[in-house]
């Protein structure tokens, strides 16, 4: 069989068992989902067996050593996967909600019923423990899902598949339903994104280079999210020590995720005062601040900053601060240079906080609090199976209300078209 | 300037207007639409003039009298152009909307907010309607719109396009927010379609052969709707007349279109009654039906059914008719051979009522009631851009609010990050 065969087959497999996982019932779900936790704690000692294959291959293959940790299985990640599917089981299930309801002059009754998408493609780079919380998310919306991780994971993620599976197997339903892609050949990748009649939805989950290689070469519609330049304005109004404990928190807690602020606006009624005080508490926190001939005025130690740092994603403890002259000059400032992923405004002003709400159409926009809440878990999704800054069909962090999509239903008595 | 070009500077205008109408208030919003209205009945003369131009080029080009009438901008449909506009100035804003909101345990109240998808595309056949219809709808749902219709029009599109921008012009809001591409070259086409930077969605209008093509060429999302393979299901335990009634309707009462019926399935209970009279009454209502051997047996006059008649969207009056076992089996023949857009059922039935609601995901599902109501109008939208079969981003009709996404909003206190 050659490769394009084989993915043509695993894609109608995993079609034919996505309806019957579409009209699983919830406690079904649920105790699919604590029986797949069950049994990776059951059978962590295998589990680590294939993984130190993996680790081996790694290291002879001169893995870096942030690689190779993010590649090992230890107890308690193993602990963590099974977690996260109890997780995920004991959040509401969202197939069959009906999201409104209404009547029609002819008395017919008109809603809208949320059903899964059907067969979800993962494809992700070296986390093994993707494989398992992925998969928990599919199943719990009534989804289908084909998982392709990277070759360094080969044997992790094909042992954690097949303890997934075996609790499918033995409760009778399609082991189809989780399928992880045998083969590390890349022609896999660009085969399975070909299958737009089987495969529903494609969310590649990795770097930048990853997202745009599956964009571009997928013929199914796929959730992007290629970087986060986020911003924290702080506006003539802010309370200046929620507005230091926000801007340090948003760049200095965990500075090399999608979510940490990259540029720090500030208006110019206040900078003067704050400005000294803010690049000196973030140098002491370890960032080294770029700033425009404003902010050096106020704080001569800050180096410049040039265009390419509006747009940069540093991912490390760098920032840009500039001053700007409204909260007009600091959205456009944001439209210009964002990303779509989250801003944030410090202030006390009511019509100003209303302002950016409604004008800053980032996928996630904050009034008073750090950037980095903008997680599906911190916002109270339960569990995130991907960030989008598309706007279609989702954006923003996406949970398993994402994973779903709404059909019409019209309950009748008889009513035909004049 | 080369097309190309000419289409990148299109798309960035939109682009550039599509943020300021995305803020407009809703009452700015239906002014404009009720003065684009106003406007096109008051120049109906000088449209009908560039129609006329359209229409003569068609006549000399060979059109068909079918597409020639299309092509005519009467004065009711002129007048239909405006009461549309007004209609949808008349419709609920979806943007700004705030579909859920709560609280986190650490106070954090989190909500979705719809906002505008940005620009949209539409790329449409003959009817010069289409234009302002496209119109209202993407500026009501705060989006810039870029259209192209086809080249039959582009004398009453592009009169149509120029009275709409006045209105924008006069109220100094940008005329960019509505284009109408001036150029009937199909290079255009492909070179809209690239523009992913700039373009959010497109929605393509028109017959099979339009949607693939822009399907395949797109580097945008893009709604999909290829056909409309619609079934009906006739339970054991239905009541006959309704059943009749219907089927009758969903076949008859304007067969040309994608809601229309296809395929009627009956119940093998009751085919012994249910076939001789619904097939005489199709066959006197001028409908051609074709049969499976059961449905033959118990009217011996239709002729045979083969394998692709259950894959057949005929849009005409002809009928294919098969008797099934169990309400199960015609699921399966649904799943098979549909098309995901609308299936019926007629039972009395509670349980079978229910379990063709949940286990039948097409994008609209009837319980007694025809497969005609499946429009944006007869739902209660109000209006409809399209009507997507592909399940991501909007399933079924598409009205308003499928015109926006959601962004997450969060109000804090000064919470960060622990």
């Amino acid at each position: 069989m050659t490769i394009r065969e084989q993915m043509l087959q695993i894609a109608r497999e995993a079609k034919e068992a996505s309806r019957i996982v579409a009209g699983l019932s919830s406690r079904i779900k649920n105790e699919l989902l604590c029986g797949m936790a069950d049994a990776l704690e059951a059978e962590k000692e295998s589990l680590q067996r294939q993984n130190a294959l993996d680790l081996e291959a790694g290291r002879a293959n001169g893995l870096s050593a942030a690689m190779l940790d993010r590649l090992e299985l230890t107890e308690s990640r193993i602990r963590g996967m099974a977690d996260g599917l109890r997780e995920v089981a004991a959040l509401p299930d969202p197939v069959g909600e009906i999201t409104g309801m209404w009547k029609r002059p002819n008395e017919l009754q008109v809603g809208r019923m949320r059903i899964p998408l059907g067969v979800i493609g993962i494809i992700y780079e070296s986390r093994p423990n993707v494989t398992a919380d992925a998969a928990g998310l599919c199943l719990k919306s009534g989804n289908a899902v084909i998982l392709r991780g990277g070759s360094e994971a080969i044997h992790s993620n094909t042992a954690i598949g097949a303890i997934l599976r075996e609790q499918l197997k033995r409760r009778n339903l399609p082991e189809a339903a989780v399928q992880v892609v045998p083969t590390t050949d890349r022609q896999a990748v660009t085969e399975l994104l070909k299958l737009e009649e089987q495969i529903d939805l494609v969310i590649p989950r990795g770097g930048e280079g990853l997202i745009r290689f599956v964009a571009e070469n997928s013929r199914i519609p796929v959730i992007k999210h290629y970087k986060g330049v986020c911003h924290v304005y702080v506006d003539a109004d802010a309370d200046f020590d929620m507005a230091e404990r926000i801007a340090l928190n948003a760049k200095v807690q965990r500075p090399g995720v999608c979510n940490a602020m990259e540029t720090l606006l500030i208006h110019q009624d206040i900078a003067e005062t704050f400005v000294p005080r803010i690049t000196a508490a973030l140098q002491q926190a370890g960032v080294e601040v770029r700033g425009c001939p404003v902010v050096r005025k106020f704080a001569p130690e800050v180096a410049a900053a040039g265009e390419e740092d509006w747009a940069a994603e540093y991912l490390d403890l760098i920032l840009a601060v500039r001053v700007v002259a409204s909260i007009d000059e600091a959205i456009d400032h944001i439209n210009r240079y964002g990303s779509l992923h989250t801003e944030a405004i410090v202030t006390r002003d009511y019509a100003r906080a209303q302002q950016f709400l409604r004008q800053v159409n980032s996928s996630t926009v904050v009034v008073n609090a750090s950037t980095r809440f903008a997680d599906g878990g911190q916002l109270g999704l339960g569990a995130e199976i991907g960030i989008s800054t598309t706007k279609l069909h989702s954006f923003g962090p996406m949970g398993l209300e994402d994973l779903t999509t709404r059909k019409f239903i019209v309950l009748g008595e008889g009513q035909v078209r004049e």
